[in-house]
């Protein structure tokens, strides 16, 4: 499924165009975000999966670099530590969860619970299959109990473009610091790491996922702003009145 | 003390020449930290302290917004819960500091904890003085162990100034959210602020406090963005090559 769907941009879209509408969408999600933390009643997940290379942290950078770092955080979530393993694989991720008024980008996530660990056989079909309905248990808390908005996003890269990106980390100085050997190995496993996302988007799907094609980065900003800013919208928040 | 020093720009300074100063430090200050984040070698503890309404937030907005928010956080201190007052005062502190790589600010900070503190004489003269003893060896710890460069602030705010601010909350819509009628009663307690403001200064300054004149945006934005810009350039920080 995910193999059919385009990585790129229509051909018929006007690059320097839609940079300019971008530039207009982080204006509007900034005041949303304002009225977001004053208005206290929400809080945004947002969500990122994809494979190495294929640009979570630079949509992070064109996307959410305009917003007030006072209503927004990330955390990045890598191996779990000895601590983490300890507990449930939700918990580690829990504590993290935006309070109201705020937005939390999710920099992988719970999901890795039931990718890497699928792909690498650490867990079997059953415990995946449980994993992935205690996800969906878990997102319908934050969705119900604490007016929580979850936008899950899949960067959508190609595999020769995932290629160009992790060669890059090899000849660009400022990049170099991002290489890690690992990457190539787990680049190796591309089409059952396939098969466990679109697993993934069959079975945990209450919160839709966006698959944003992702070679270009312009057009994946563009996208990623549109929903952001689409999903703030729909809040229809007000500033509240004075208390006290 | 503080009394003398002016709370406004110097009249020779031109805004538009400062304005567009300040977006160059901006540009600076984001290559900067990208570099940070990719060394992995320092961090940087922002600490903004001031009176209520002498526009905390509003340098947050202004200064750090342009900073990808992978590698920056906030951290607001409100009075302690239950369960942090069970711990001594730097426990709460502690756990938000930034890890390397990584800026953090802390609007208001432990210093809260000898200034309302003793303001409202919750502690007396002598608990006050072994709290700020402990917290020069708390910031002795951050910087000798770990990397951390402390930049510490004060939005320096007149008794005038602060009056329009918390008047403007009962009277601009989008503002309103943020009036709370004990502001006014804190800044009754003016005069005791200065005094207890004063005594930090004297006596924790192995990190030095940097005066900020607040009452007008634009002057306040230019100075912190440049210390900033310095603070981080003086790391002298360089890209990694490839490990493993």
């Amino acid at each position: 499924m995910l193999e059919k769907i385009n990585t790129r941009a229509p051909e018929s879209l006007d690059k320097e165009e839609t940079k300019k509408k971008t530039k207009e969408l982080l204006k509007e999600i900034s005041d949303l975000q304002n009225l977001l933390y004053a208005e206290g009643k929400h809080s945004v997940l947002v969500i990122i999966q994809g494979m190495d290379g294929s640009g979570k942290d630079g949509l992070i950078k064109d996307v959410f670099t305009s917003i007030n770092p006072l209503g927004i955080n990330t955390q990045s979530f890598k191996a779990p530590t000895e601590e983490e393993l300890k507990h449930d694989f939700l918990w580690r991720i829990h504590r993290h969860v935006p309070e109201k008024g705020k937005i939390m980008l999710f920099n992988r996530s719970h999901y890795e619970d039931v990718l890497i660990a699928r792909v690498h056989e650490w867990i079997d079909d059953e415990v995946a299959n449980r994993r992935m309905e205690a996800i969906n248990a878990f997102e319908k808390l934050l969705q119900e109990h604490n007016g929580t908005v979850i936008l899950k996003l899949y960067m959508h890269i190609s595999r020769k473009e995932q290629k160009e990106q992790l060669k890059e980390r090899m000849t660009n100085p400022e990049k170099m610091w991002k290489y890690n050997k690992n990457d190539f190995i787990e680049a190796e496993k591309w089409d059952r790491y396939m098969e466990c996302y679109e697993d993934v988007f069959e079975k945990c799907n209450t919160v839709p996922w966006h698959i944003i094609p992702t070679d270009q980065n312009w057009y994946k900003a563009y996208l990623v702003a549109q929903l952001l800013r689409d999903t703030l919208k729909k809040l229809d928040m007000q500033y509240p009145s004075m208390k006290n």
